[in-house]
């Protein structure tokens, strides 16, 4: 059994946790949180051991009833490998104390690429952090999302150039303070985005650009994506390539799922947890080929789509199990992959033959 | 004087109308409206002779107060020409009222193409409307805006393939009934969306596809552009270009706009009526060039920015004026060219090199 420790207890903490918790290979033997806030006391109800991130604040612990079961130093120690979710930057700040215990960590996306010795995603590189590696960084949940498209359609076709137009949600659900409100903004304003730069740290060689837009919604993010092929396969053979996949959901049109709110409401009405969508949810309607120019709509929930290469990337760096495998693992606990609830409705559409 | 009537006085309507009393060699004699509402108060209040759109409901307006000249019969009969701001679908169902007198007339974008003898844009395609021609079709507010950004394109350097996002806003301010709220949407979710065939009635040959994507604002629209083109200028030779053209508007870095909500803010505190934008707002800064690849972030104003063409198109209809001349008039009627305010600034731009 591996032994976690999850270092952050936030948006992607909490559900990283559950992740390893569901695990058969792996043992949860702590999440350590600054603050003992209303995610504090669910973790303690959970059961699982809450460590104090910063030690001076065991007493705020204390006074809200809540009780520790160490400092976060005492977590790192005894741990095999520990997934950092803290705030974009504290990571890195963290390195230290992981590598005084020489117990291996994954990032998060929102740290710098230099950071860590490999940038990770399970379908596009498992393998790099398998040799050797003691930080690995799991990329962003819009970088993951592009990378698991990119991936098969690098192998299966050659990708000439990608251009994406990512159209972003302003804040998560939680994050109240954000906007912006009946407004869309070109953010950045400059081109690329980082996100194409980002890209290349996970698939090196592909041609991508990257514009980023901000618009008033909190559910998911919305990719416009133009990826121009080094050949023209039907639309019907790249649905048919990227319905095989199992982290990209292919929405069938038949389902009326329209925009963001159908799908998580989809998503809750199947019982997943916090309505997470670990999938690339992919509008198979909007698969185009106009020559050698493929067109898609994919939706990526910022929340959720990185959990399970967070748990691949426990197995990867430890050198636990191969890629196939793991990725097997994570998504039969998790319970990934929406394709199985319309397989009925699959055998009719793979030998659809239009362009 | 060319005598103008306006039938239809909601958002397009009341704007053509202004802009039509404000130009020298034009006459308003009269604007015509189906319901007696807060827009038909405002036409008696300006002075706008009013005519009832639907015979039948003359009753109505007599009942609120609202004085009528006649009915919308009458003002075809006399109208040298009869700008058609109706719902779509109306206008087409118009046509046989215009044919009847024997009256030109110009339809919106709303409208199917082949409703009109031509489509027009005055930047791209005027001398066609000059020519023999009975019913023009003003092309919708986005499409307005891809021809302006294209032509000079086409022009200057060739266009290989233009690719646009175009992300939508749900409804006009006052459209209180529509949606998203917090939702990002492909619409349509098939690609390409009706924008590029729209462009191609204005530009036959530029090779374009288009994808939409609808979110929760409501001031303007935003594109997301790709152009690649046959040329590899400089972005600084890209911005001097279009920044010489006076409907498209380079919103300087230094004046802080980030969004749609600042240019808005920004077109009322200069003082334009109803805070209306008739150019398209391409930010400065996100003008780049990737090898062949331009890219770009512009926002559109859908209640505004074809005021300027119907009123061309009113000169093109009649063969009064040359291009040249009539864009000339309609700009400095209207007050088009937000670049005159930042004329100092201009100087310094132009030897910008960066690539």
């Amino acid at each position: 059994m591996i032994q976690v420790g999850v270092n952050g207890y936030g948006t992607i903490g909490k559900r990283v946790a559950d992740a390893v918790a569901a695990q058969p290979d792996m043992k949860l033997i702590g999440v350590a949180k600054t603050r003992p806030n209303f995610e504090a006391e669910a973790a303690v109800r959970k059961g699982y051991p809450l460590y104090a991130a910063i030690p001076d604040r065991a007493d705020q612990f204390r006074d809200a009833g809540i009780d520790l079961a160490g400092e976060v130093e005492d977590m790192v120690m005894t741990a095999d490998v520990v997934v950092d979710t803290t705030p974009s930057g504290i990571g890195a700040d963290n390195c230290d104390l992981y590598e005084r215990y020489d117990t291996p960590a994954i990032l998060q996306g929102g740290e710098d690429a230099d950071v860590a010795d490999v940038s990770f995603n399970a379908r596009a590189n498992y393998d790099l952090a398998r040799d050797d590696v003691d930080v690995a960084r799991v990329v962003s949940c819009n970088t993951t999302g592009l990378s698991r498209l990119l991936a098969p359609l690098v192998e299966a076709y050659g990708v000439e150039k990608a251009r994406v137009t990512l159209v972003r949600r302003g804040g998560d659900p939680g994050q109240t303070s954000r906007g912006p409100i009946n407004d869309i903004l070109p953010d950045p304003v400059t081109v690329p985005s980082h996100h194409g730069p980002d890209v290349n740290t996970i698939i090196p060689d592909v041609d991508i650009d990257t514009l980023g837009v901000k618009v008033p919604a909190t559910l998911m993010h919305l990719h416009s994506v133009n990826v121009t092929l080094e050949a023209e396969p039907s639309a019907a053979e790249v649905r048919e390539l990227l319905g095989a996949e199992s982290r990209l959901f292919l929405v069938p049109e038949e389902t009326g799922i329209d925009g963001t709110g159908k799908l998580k409401e989809f998503a809750m009405d199947t019982g997943r947890p916090r309505g997470d969508l670990w999938e690339n949810c992919i509008w198979e309607d909007s698969i185009s080929m106009e020559g050698d120019d493929l067109y898609l709509f994919q939706s990526i929930h910022q929340e959720s789509d990185v959990i399970p290469e967070n748990i691949d990337a426990i197995r990867a760096l430890l050198d636990w199990e191969d890629r196939e495998t793991s990725m097997r693992i994570t998504d039969e606990t998790l319970g990934v992959g929406l394709e199985s609830l319309f397989d009925g409705r699959r055998q009719r559409v793979v030998p659809r033959s239009d362009g």
